[in-house]
């Protein structure tokens, strides 16, 4: 093994490297510069598998020289893509916050597990003080709310669904799915794959989902789900569970959460909302009102690492009756939670989760939470929505662009089709169709290989391939969506 | 907002602040000066919720100031836990590699996510590299085995039988658990939780897995298995999986892996082996042979997060049969998982997985692989059991102690009570159980109180309360064990 010194001093070097990629990245740094770089280096895997100048994946038998270590690690984040780019428009999750990746950077150092109060104090009691927060502006009351922080947004709506069917029959936890009579639980068109993926994991079988229609903006019809509840009922299904949307993948829409609130009471069904991606809407005093009736949910699905540009992954699954998850959970496996230990074992969260040991997702949070304060937050939500107003200023005011629909985002998605010179004289219709729906896939093909900008595109029910432009990167400014506009109609001035 | 510049110093600050405690953390600069550390520094939750000293918990409503922030940093690291220091012995996952954690800080920088090769075109094929390397160690042929990297061994387990049950039925996917007869699973006395977990979580139900006699060193008794297999069917129930243990939790018990498998073959049965604290043995040539049989699972769970001290989270569930892992939980939602792109979308794994959004667990784990290569892990698990034996000698020849069971250790735990000295004359019996049941208890709680070593305790099947050693930070000496033991004469001799 290499001498102390050599090591201390690469590791040392290797930190001031990444610091770097972190100061051009980070939103407290963008400048004219950053513009100049890309947002990735394309390369298709079997190039990258072949290995490129001297960067090879392989993994080798003995040790490998420090100096290689640090040419492994710069090759690493080159061939990579910097979803730190003010330029990225490609996912939810965007931007670098530079107090974020410092509090992921000591949590890494901290290296421990949230199962226990005796190797985590203070991330277990950050965890409760965030859940606490995060429960008071949904806008629960101070003796209702529990949670656990998750790895993901889907795993948080397995929760949702798991500690509903424990609700509705705990016997299941340990007979199984024989106690119970067919389910059946209800979520939109346009709601995420997650609810389905949990309900075949679940043991209930993704056909148990019963798909309910959305209006043109991504809405799901109130009446559309009450009937569905009836339908479902009728076939001798028991109806159990609702999820409900607020900012869908896709076109960023917020389902009428009041109004299914009241289909959810009168039928006695859990109401969970899933707003992975609306719930940073909740800290903005001017858009949290698209969330009302929020508070009448049994369940929420908050994913911080979205809309509030926390470090990956940050998501956190919200219960209103306290004590129900911990039920559900645990298992009381006491050669690994003690109950005869030196402190109060309540803090003990270990056997409230589905994992044994947690990665710890609370501090990056609270220390960004401690740098912004709320109101920090809210501003950030607030850019990021203006920039989707611009955006689809923008793309009102040019012909060569078509929006999906003409209604105001409510949220940060701008869905938009790009309308190539050789189409435009075209009538609408399958041929049309049939031609636009490869446009943004070859646009897009054009990007990776250019790297200077990266969106996504997606066929959606009848609509064939159109661009979907998200904001959650802070650091994105007008011009550079101009920059992505002007880009698209270089890239596909041919087509 | 603060302007920039302060933002970078005080960032860089952090930055070599987070350095230090990693440097001082780490296996490679153990030194004396370090002892003299304490491991923790412990508060009861009133206590640190209470506030102590300008730490506050609480999530302020406008930013603090940087200064403050960077305060806030070193509190959490000081009322936190060394799960570093070579004297925590408490978990199985211990230690802090210097390189690991260098990995860890890019991943967080890079901030992706592991669903396409879109964004994560590097960690995508590392995974794959990662996958196939662990396959071969396992014993699996070029063209067999799949896998991927999951949120802890929990989760990995439950992976190993939701694919288990697709299997069996595929239809459960869509149809849920009333596709199916009651199903039965098997897994030994001693085996982790998660089985039991899993099952429940899957809608199978606690009760559908049948818990198998082991022997007194903590390995399950084929014939047990066996007869528990007949007695299953017997009952109408469908056996359809068996859980073997490679490394028990409390005992580091290995299950006669080929036996198990014998079996499995004859009743046709899911053979999957739990080797998430066990599989770090395969990596060295002196004790491979103990997971024997392990070549013939049909899939094994391994994390590298415990025995090879890979920074926490890093766990992997492997399948031998190719594609049945994408089979059974993609749901080919287009929207997201878009077939006309660029490049080849086998490279997409998001589809194979049950979450959406995943974490980068891979890139620490391949640089560690890159600076220590396959002999380096090798040596550094010869070590920790090195000192496990050093230990088990220790007290074999010292009458202060008792051993759980007079074995050599074959994994690098080791159990035994303190006897104070008011018990060294009593007769074993209902009375000497009772009081001795107290004695770990109250030394851990003084132990923690002084903060000098942690070590954990657990009563286990007709055993009152005794310590479990685990040895998986290289850094630990053999004087480290020393103070431990006297450490613990120390504390309980008044007892």
């Amino acid at each position: 093994m290499a001498p102390i010194g050599i090591v201390s001093e690469c590791f040392s070097d290797f930190g001031n490297f990444v610091l770097q990629i972190v100061c051009v990245n980070s939103a407290c740094t963008y400048t004219k510069i950053l513009c100049l770089s890309k947002v990735l280096d394309f390369h298709h895997p079997h190039q990258l598998k072949d290995g490129l100048e001297g960067f090879s994946l392989d993994l080798p038998e003995h040790a490998e020289t420090l100096e290689q270590i640090l040419v492994d690690c710069r090759d690493t984040l080159k061939y990579g893509v910097s979803t730190g780019h003010p330029r990225f428009f490609n996912q939810l999750s965007s931007g670098l916050d530079v107090i974020g990746v410092a509090g992921e950077w000591l949590t890494s150092t901290a290296n421990t597990n949230m199962f226990t109060y005796e190797v985590s104090p203070v991330f277990i009691l950050m965890e409760e003080v965030l859940l606490k927060k995060m429960q008071s502006i949904v806008g629960w009351s101070e003796d209702e709310g529990d949670g656990i922080f998750c790895p993901g947004g889907t795993i948080s709506n397995l929760y949702s669904i798991l500690v509903a069917r424990y609700r509705v029959c705990p016997e299941v936890k340990t007979k199984g799915m024989g106690a119970l009579p067919p389910l059946a639980l209800f979520t939109s068109e346009h709601s995420h794959y997650s609810v389905k993926k949990s309900a075949a994991v679940l043991g209930l079988g993704s056909e148990s989902v019963m798909v309910v229609t959305c209006d043109e903006r991504g809405k799901m019809i109130p009446a559309e789900l009450e009937s569905s509840i009836l339908a479902a009922k009728s076939k001798g299904l028991l109806p159990f569970y609702v999820n409900a949307t607020a900012g869908t993948t896709v076109y960023g829409a917020f389902d009428p959460l009041a109004a299914i609130a009241d289909i959810c009471h009168t039928h006695r069904l859990w109401m969970h909302v899933d707003a992975a991606w609306g719930g940073g809407l909740l800290m903005s005093d001017r858009h949290r009102r698209k969330l009302q009736g929020i508070e009448r949910a049994c369940s929420v699905t908050w994913n911080p690492h979205k809309m509030m540009c926390v470090p990956l992954q940050c998501s956190v699954i919200l219960v209103k009756k306290p004590g129900l998850l911990q039920e559900c959970n645990k298992l009381g496996a006491e050669y690994l939670f003690q109950t005869d230990k030196p402190y109060d074992v309540n803090y003990d969260t270990g056997d409230k989760s589905i994992q044994c040991g947690r990665h710890v997702d609370v501090f990056k949070l609270w220390l960004m939470w401690k740098a912004k304060g709320s109101d920090g937050f809210g501003s950030q939500v607030n850019k990021c929505l203006e920039n989707a107003e611009y955006l689809y200023d923008q793309l009102k005011r040019n012909s060569d662009f078509q929006l999906v629909f003409k209604h105001k985002p409510e949220h940060s998605n701008v869905c938009f089709w790009y309308i190539p010179p050789s189409l435009r004289a075209l009538q609408p219709g399958p041929d049309r169709d049939r031609r636009l729906h490869e446009v943004a896939p070859q646009i897009k093909g054009r990007m990776m290989e250019k790297g200077s900008v990266l969106i996504g595109y997606q066929p959606f029910g009848d609509k064939v391939n159109f661009f979907r432009c998200v904001f959650s990167n802070p650091a994105t400014q007008p011009e550079d969506i101009d920059f992505l506009l002007n880009e698209i109609i270089t890239l596909g001035a041919d087509l």
